[in-house]
């Protein structure tokens, strides 16, 4: 991917109360699969590397649950600010901390370009960011639209049909959205206090006060808001589908063992996106360094050593600072496949501790281990 | 709810071929918890007793398809119309049936209103027909709306932002819709070639060609027409959740037993609604009648008669006859309590035998059948 040749942070609007989900936890606090939907959306941005700051601004009532959630999840670049009252003054305090010297914040570096996104569009790809940040470069403002699912109609004051809009002719503005820092922060500095209080659109702003026409960018469907109970059941669906998505099965050199890991790759590439690799992993493999900045949380790890705890211990390692367990647990499997001429095998339970007691630990750090003895005859063929 | 005084049916358009789903099955035949999507649509018609013949309209490859999803799921008053080119065409073929003498499709009696509504919009109430269906009778032409969740905006030729639309003045038009009869169908007859082709919304065509402004009515959140992956999670999703949100416990009028189901009630009533009624299954019971006709798709029956196989047969031909398992799975938990003062106990294999094939049975007609025997030692207490 290009690099990005701006300063450029990130503004994430989490002050919503979520009335249209009907429940009492506003939406970007619900919990996915045990994760509050907003510690998606700020990953999305924390694992772009060229994103600077981001700030996301929640309701006083929320700061304490913001923070917490960050330490949970061990976010790193954010700063929580207060909100305000409505969408437009929530985005508008989170710009002022580049801006303005607040009591309770360090002042920021301002950044070139600003990015504002939902909390509640956790599923937001380095791919439309960096499109929005370049197009926002270039024409001032920029944002993500997606084509209309249903007509626009205007209704007369009868509420009976007044008109139809041709669908084809207009478009849904979704987010991200991204603006020259200058531009947005001035549009907000001359914003009528009407438009702060019903207004929704940042788009909008920049066109009105500062007459940039933003540039229009076609989003992929995923960029949609989670809005209503409905937006919830979909986006965990989602995450799991993704979890599932891809397994590594990383094998050591020996022919034997390097061979179920063919098989194993074999049979089951059908159903699931496998990688298979064989490599030493007291080296640090490039390739393996790849799959672990892909979005793999699956690993099967097969070698023929009694308890290869070093190798194990170097995989884990590499787990960890590859930073891919901070958004979902990953698994990983041990196969220790025991060849011999003999069936006969035990396993002591000094080794069976050890083993679960370093499970026990990997675990704190979102890494489930499982482990897997496979004993296996040989029968030398003429 | 107040009976509907006119003659009305409906035309449902299923022909579409679910490009922004992304998969080989077009979505209404996509299945839910094994069931596809234009069979949920189907029943939630076909259950509105004021409905009198639905017409589905598929493309001609996707004819043998719907007939067969018809039997399988046993839908009545149903005609499958072949569907044409583009979404206007097809729904024009389904008003054709009631007034054009086709070779291939029997006449059907012309209805004074006809509701137009989405194959692929499963969960509509008989609350929102009846509302379109009766401002259709006063207008000539209603329609369900939704407030707009994004907001809507216009795009000039060079792919910049044009104009926003002020959010709060629009709205997104939903299904179902209704027309009187004649007007839709004499809009259809005039309708040009470009509108059949290009356009999508009926009530745009009532007011072009018929002068008739339709009346809008808010609709619920429910409405919204699956179109991406996602919304088949989520429509999946909605339905598990209607499926356990009601228990209903039956126990027989014995002090004991009706005792056991009052504290089943007690210590799930905080998780799950339950209703829990002590009767003699072998009357009629108009308790029991409101419960199979309201959503409840779990019976747990508690008797203390071994083998109670009348009152049980009983009970599976009350929920076969109620059409609940039409839809969904019932699920059909039979406790036998022993209640005795020796612990000891045995049930023979020709029993057991009798309850299994009893089991395979009724399961053909979608009632799951469990047993679950305990047996308890009564501590007379002074």
């Amino acid at each position: 991917m290009e690099p990005v040749s701006a300063a450029v942070s990130a503004v994430l609007p989490a002050g919503g109360s979520g009335e249209r989900l009907g429940g009492a936890t506003p939406k970007q606090f619900c919990g996915l699969q045990g994760r509050p939907l907003v510690s998606y959306a700020v990953r999305a941005m924390e694992r772009v590397s060229w994103i600077s700051d981001i700030i996301v601004v929640v309701s006083p009532e929320n700061i304490e649950t913001m923070k917490s959630i960050i330490e949970k999840y061990g976010h790193k670049r954010v700063t929580v600010v207060k909100g305000g009252i409505t969408r437009h003054r929530s985005i508008f305090n989170g710009l002022k901390v580049f801006a303005e010297n607040q009591s309770s914040n360090r002042l920021l570096q301002k950044p070139e370009v600003v990015i504002i996104h939902d909390a509640v569009r956790p599923f937001v790809e380095e791919d439309i960011l960096l499109k929005v940040v370049t197009a926002a470069k270039d024409h001032g403002a920029a944002g993500a639209i997606r084509p209309l699912v249903s007509t626009v109609i205007a209704s007369g004051e009868d509420g009976c049909l007044d008109h139809s809009l041709e669908r084809a002719r207009y478009r849904a503005s979704e987010m991200p959205q991204a603006f020259l820092f200058d531009i947005i922060y001035q549009a907000y500095q001359q914003c009528t206090d009407h438009d702060l209080d019903y207004g929704t659109e940042c788009l909008h702003l920049a066109l009105k006060y500062c007459k940039t026409n933003a540039k229009l960018v076609e989003g992929t469907a995923d960029l949609w808001k989670v809005t209503y109970k409905r937006d919830l059941y979909a986006a965990e669906s989602i995450i799991k589908d993704n979890l599932s998505q891809q397994i590594c099965i990383i094998t050591d050199l020996k022919e034997a063992v390097a061979q179920v890991g063919f098989l194993l790759h074999e049979s089951l590439k059908s159903q699931v996106k496998v990688e298979a690799i064989s490599i030493s992993l007291s080296k640090n493999d490039s390739h393996l360094q790849n799959i672990f900045s892909g979005e793999c949380y699956n690993f099967l790890c097969i070698n023929d050593k009694e308890y290869a705890t070093e190798e194990i211990q170097q995989l884990v390692d590499m787990l960890e600072k590859s930073n891919i367990p901070l958004l979902y647990p990953v698994v990983l499997i041990l196969v220790h496949l025991s060849i011999s001429e003999n069936i006969s095998f035990s396993i002591g339970l000094e080794e069976l501790t050890k083993i679960k007691k370093f499970a026990r630990e990997v675990k704190k750090k979102n890494i489930l281990v499982y482990g897997l003895l496979i004993q296996c005859k040989v029968f030398l063929l003429p």
